[in-house]
């Protein structure tokens, strides 16, 4: 069952002035991914990651860059990311005012595109483009407020990741469910249960700390039933 | 006369992916300022660096983070950056709607704090508040746009040097006078005999490839007249 | 039945030069609740009462404030009214691009939590956040164009209460239903038919004028039934 | 079946500076109809037509104007509209705050009145004002983007024109179904058949270049079925 | 001396629960300006009063209204504040586009038109429509952050009450020059005597606490010279 | 001395429904340039003419485009007019933020460059950027409120054109001064004593209803002193 859940390291967690060590680090443990969230400090208050940082990055590894985009002007990321040249990017439908231009001009390119939902954006507003997706990506707690630590799940976030499986599955699609906050060793079981096959990882699973990160893998695949 | 010049090397020019590294070797090469762009992304295309980065910055050092601040909510990043805790403070008169409120929240915690001018910015917006800066910082480019690489100092770059120079004086002032863009080891003679004595360092002069830190500091140290 | 229905008297339509007198009225007669409407101007061109009234009002009374804000800055208005105490806070869903993150805000300190809905937005947007609130607010009419005092309350505003008493049973929910737009006399019956049972109240019920608010709140009662 | 087909020649698509010209050589073709899109720059990157044209057009024609405004200003294009006076004023739902307002504001001159969605906007955000429009049309392109010569219609067009003549006929209205995007001789039929009944027609159908707008018009009635 | 210097009492520090009360006492007392502050918590975070508190206002005196807009859309309150009909309106230099039009706006209705200026904000922004105002506003704290109640007067508040006498009387002009912000018992025949003839009177003047209204008048007249 | 004006007819005042024609009777009467008003309606509530007529009239003359932006996002317009290839741009300093960079943008494409001013900008906002610009221009009326038909030129007028004129000198420019507003018969002798050598042309001169564009022109030339 493990193969199919796509891990999603957060760069976040890593050590921010020693990047490529951790990126090192992430590729010997067998890690593909790096999921980058790119916040511009309008749409929440956050700017964790620069995006010269990300271009560097991009010129040390091969990982598929998987871009979570939190900002107010999507159209200026979504054209910065494909210029760097990422493999993944997810926009927020609450902030796009033209979501199948900016479904489009990812696809185009080739790039695999996502839509993220802040927690109470109902699935209805996926009407007419789900199919055209690759990722839905719902936020299990409030994107960006950084300092709430103990800042919990939504309540509801089980059944909206049931709801979505079984929108996906009523359209005949194959659409990922990426779960994103909070996403710990504890919620793991349940999120995947519900639905979720590509999991957000930060500190309360891949980077607990005091841990090596071949410990904590180790414990996470434990987890997942790997 | 060197001795009166601080050097601030920018942050942008070092190894992204491996700061604490290249903050180290700035360590020992006897520098003691790091200057910090933190842009937004809407007062100009370009998010450089992100809040987390700083943060971890400021854990791993003790040298004087020198911020400039390209906002259109200043604001916010002011009281983030006094949340770091860092020694310097600047941020742009042209976004700026309480300029006096903005230099009052710096000052009161102690921390130096400067006003930056965009090329065209008139010194007469400082009419009042001169008195009340650490710091003016002159940019000698336009800020943000860093695409243009080919971008060229402005012509009366000098010129505006000289009359901040002589307002300064007029007003018996210590107030040091920053230089940002295109601060090279041709243009540094210039600017420092037009009256700038803080400089903001990048790839065309401190950080030149293929060169080691050391190498550019002697050879800046030189042209500097050290 | 009367006992189920919340009397939410405008505060809008009380003597604002005489507040204080008001208030001591609307307590002798029993009414133990004030709506207080919080618009910024740029919601729409309205802007009826400020903050430091509210805070002073605060100090002289201890009636129930139920506060609705109409914003497009929901952020600081919920924080001022954390920061002055009142009981309830309702605020737009159409400006909000945090909804859970603003619904946690006030819970979490206790005080209750609405959500605002104007006219044309649909239930749909209430899908998983529902459960989270205390009230659900129904605008009848648009609001903050109180220029048009012939507008009328909108066509669907009984089918839309009928939808929203089904939603909440549904979920097995003690949600109130409160209305807010032309609650007169008139239309209470069929209001309070539909589901409604909280009643903002203004000119048209309880501040009709030229009489006392004893008659009117007489009369009022007899309406629903009391 | 064609006396229920709605033609709506696209002013776009005549020659800017012959209008007189071409609206006259309209008449003469039977058409009744002006489509004018009013675009502001700041909902998409487009600006193709003035005010000032608009009002001078009124002066010379007693064609019936069907306004499709694209703005992040609502108000002010209604307005703006209603002084010059048209026969059917479309807005669209993304960018209105206030939906039932503007649609009253309209309504109460007895200007006809639409609301325009963007492709991936979902039908349910029309729940409580489908009764008051005349006229819904629905994008099958990104609107304003008018670079991208090549932009397919989007995949669901044919989908979302049955959902919406389902919506329609479920609450027994007569609202108008337009379309609107690359409406080109060879998707007619199948635009027509889904339910479409009002037509916004440009450079691949009426306004199909090297031919005379009577081909052109000849060429369309029979792929209508006239 | 006294007869040239206008007293504005803010209605800020008045009994926002009993208006009425105290206007009828600043009658009595010989006042015949009211300063109403009209901040929009854009321009600043507060909001103190309401626009429908002003029109109550004017309904039960013929005081002289002194408007000061502290807004971002300027144009709105200005239209407001002719609507409710007041005797002079003040909007600040900072947040206007259209300076000129905003103050012919003003003029044409005969209202007296004032000009407010941020601290740090030059003289020099004046130099074409000095001539066309009534009053400039200087404002000697950061408008609008009332929270700091230990806010100083800015230091450079004399030398720009100074500047501004001084141009006004090289232009043989008679505009009236207004301060606000601390202005106190204590700093009054400073601020006179540099030049100011407009005083905005607030807690630390006319409204000291525990004294009466009259008391403080007293006090005031001698501190004045009167 | 009519050889040393430049006289910039403005579009706006021609047959919008026949622009063609007007254009070759403008070319026949020897006029050279087109001055172009570019509105957003944001900037005011103003939004005269499409980029997609000045695209069209682009291809049917060769006369000069004076291009005259008001907008509050220069950025986007500069670089549409760039695309169509324009000979002069003129953009307003109030809405700039990088005005410097737009200098250059323009300047950098061959295309002459302008700056506007508000009627109560002041020149010293010119101050390090008046050496780059071709063009000053001088607006004498509040740009973009075209309702208010007996706006006045302000009273100022003259002097700020003799403050450029004098300022131009200074600096030993050549720096054209282009007046726009109510540049009537009657104004333009002065106008033009008083420095202004560009005159922007309406339905006070060049367009004055009931004669022919020849016979405008004719009294035109004489009082310019052809």
């Amino acid at each position: 069952m493990t193969k199919d859940i796509v891990l999603s390291p957060s760069i976040m967690c890593a050590d921010l002035v020693n990047l490529e060590n951790d990126i090192r680090e992430l590729e010997k443990n067998g890690l593909n991914t790096l999921h980058i969230d790119v916040i511009d400090g309008d749409f929440s208050p956050s700017m964790p990651l620069g995006l010269e940082t990300i271009k560097r990055m991009r010129e040390i590894t091969k990982m598929n860059f998987d871009i979570h985009i939190m900002s107010t002007n999507n159209e200026f990321f979504i054209q910065e990311m494909l210029k760097i040249g990422v493999e993944s990017i997810t926009f927020h439908l609450e902030t796009s005012l033209h979501v199948d231009r900016y479904i489009q001009l990812i696809k185009n390119t080739g790039t695999k595109v996502g839509v993220a939902l802040n927690p109470a954006t109902p699935l209805s507003d996926l009407a007419y483009v789900l199919p055209d997706l690759d990722l839905v990506c719902l936020m299990l707690i409030n994107p960006g407020f950084a300092g709430n630590k103990n800042e919990k799940q939504v309540p509801y976030a089980q059944q909206k990741i049931i709801d979505l499986k079984t929108l996906i599955e009523k359209n005949s699609l194959t659409t990922a469910i990426q779960v994103d906050g909070r996403v710990s060793l504890a919620s793991i079981p349940d999120l995947i249960k519900a639905g979720a096959n590509n999991l957000v990882l930060g500190s309360t699973s891949l980077f607990i700390p005091d841990n090596t990160l071949t410990e904590n893998k180790a414990t996470l695949m434990k987890v997942i039933g790997g």
